[in-house]
């Protein structure tokens, strides 16, 4: 592993994932702070348990280990040093991973985030299944909704990667509004030079209103409506009929924004699909081998509790 | 973990081992050199399937990493911060991991050497059970042999480790002979400063003839007769019968000593009860669960090999 400027692995970039060399065990981690009641490790086990494989997802919080989230190259060299097979990463190393990394796949580098490393002959291999995730989920989940105008609530790293996935899916505008106005533009600004001018726009707080009455969706990317955070993160009344609502809060499953758009008839996607589909495509690139994406879905439920009950 | 002066761990050094809390996965390793074709991994692993554990055991070749024996420490402050739960520790680095770790178990610090490494709240603990295993095997398979005067061949790390359980035995007087005397006096010296003035002697190769004379029993502490080392490690003349003889290798299971001392009508201990019983006496170590060391010999005679057959 070096810090050379990182490549991007063009073999990656469409098809089927490369089949790893057949091996019955499998050892992963994922580190991040605050990351202990990250549901990643039983829907990992749990599927593998179910194809028979030797499995172990190991949580490193750099709170508990009291390091820096700089440390995160130094926990990655010692990870491949010590036989895992790869890493999911999460807030807050999901950039600061780059600097450390051999190459990356096409939407990581595009993104400028990893939350999947793969260890790979030696060579730590950046993935985004953030993005794949969050694609798969709205493709499965609201396969036929219009795209043409897409207002998105949040411009955090959450923001970021289902913002790339909605252009990927084709959106023609996605509208992205944030309290700190900035964050909102460059993300805009950042997604048009990927994507091409155009193709999104940064709004404040008060454009809200305006933007909701003429929107085909939205796309729900704040912390807010998780168990510690409860409430709705815009004002009902800007929901209304034929709108359609994608969630990235998934614990709980459902929230109130969704029991407020479904109420009024609205089409409502969960961010359980997100969190099985970004969870599945780590585990395909972790073993080279395809997860029960359905079963993955009822674990999620079990695990992330049903209606109302956060935990 | 700090590198202050190592503490003996009082609390361990009888009785019962102490139950770690209740959980369902385990991640260990062995940190060591040349260590691949090593039935550790198969011996803890199998064990644990049994016992219905998520249980991983990963090679850690400092020759894979081209890392020096020295690298032990870093090897084993990741391995830490990684969430591993214990790591095994062989050649060359037994006695190197030691400045890094925060406590030894008795027969750790008798024998001035680690073959496993225990984590507990952030401590790492070092133990010998290289030691408790030779002598759990000794004990279960020649129970009632008399132990006035053994000669023990090969004064090298396994060497040191048997001397050590001999005496804890019982032994009254071990005789160490190596090919390099000063080694078989050294280890002399060592053994009477923890076990009494006159219960060890060193000696060189050409005193075997009249040590093996008057001996009860003969501990075979070298190489030779693994597969890469065949044959015998003394003259077959020199065996008598009344002789008991307890073997160190256990790859095959079957030496040539043990078929010539067998032949002879001598009581023969194959290599195979060490190999497990240290497994076993770290299986128990880094989860507090008993293991079924009945089991473990069954499965030890299948992955060794039967009779003349290494593999």
């Amino acid at each position: 592993m070096t810090n050379s400027p990182v490549r991007t692995l063009v073999s990656r970039s469409g098809g089927p994932p490369v089949a790893k060399d057949a091996k019955d065990s499998y050892l992963v981690g994922l580190i991040g702070s605050g990351i202990g009641p990250s549901l990643s490790p039983a829907l990992h086990e749990r599927e593998a348990d179910r194809q028979g494989l030797r499995y172990l997802y190991r949580l490193i919080d750099i709170d508990t280990l009291g390091v820096a989230p700089e440390a995160v190259g130094d926990l990655v060299r010692a990870a491949r040093d010590l036989g895992f097979d790869g890493l999911n990463i999460t807030h807050p190393c999901k950039q600061l991973v780059i600097g450390h990394l051999d190459a990356l796949a096409p939407q990581a580098e595009a993104l400028g985030a990893v939350n999947t490393v793969v260890f790979e002959d030696g060579r730590a291999v950046g993935h985004n299944t953030d993005v794949t995730g969050f694609a798969a989920s709205f493709a499965r989940g609201l396969p036929d909704v219009p795209l043409e105008r897409v207002v998105q609530l949040g411009a955090g790293g959450a923001g970021a990667a289902v913002a790339h996935a909605m252009l990927t899916l084709g959106a023609e505008l996605v509208t992205v509004v944030d309290a700190l106005a900035d964050r909102a533009a460059d993300l805009a600004a950042s997604l048009n030079r990927h994507f091409g001018v155009g193709r999104a726009v940064g709004a404040a707080l008060d454009a809200l209103p305006a933007l909701m009455s003429h929107a085909d969706g939205l796309v729900h990317a704040t912390p807010t409506g998780m168990a510690a955070y409860p409430g709705l993160p815009l004002q009902a009344e800007l929901l209304h009929p034929g709108l359609w609502v994608a969630e990235v809060v998934y614990r709980p499953l459902e929230t109130e924004l969704l029991r407020t758009a479904r109420a009024m008839g609205c089409a409502a996607l969960d961010g359980g699909g997100m969190a099985v589909f970004q969870a599945a495509d780590a585990f395909r690139l972790f073993t080279g081998r395809e997860p029960d994406s359905a079963r993955m879905l009822a674990d999620i439920a079990e695990l992330a509790g049903p209606v109302g009950t956060p935990r």
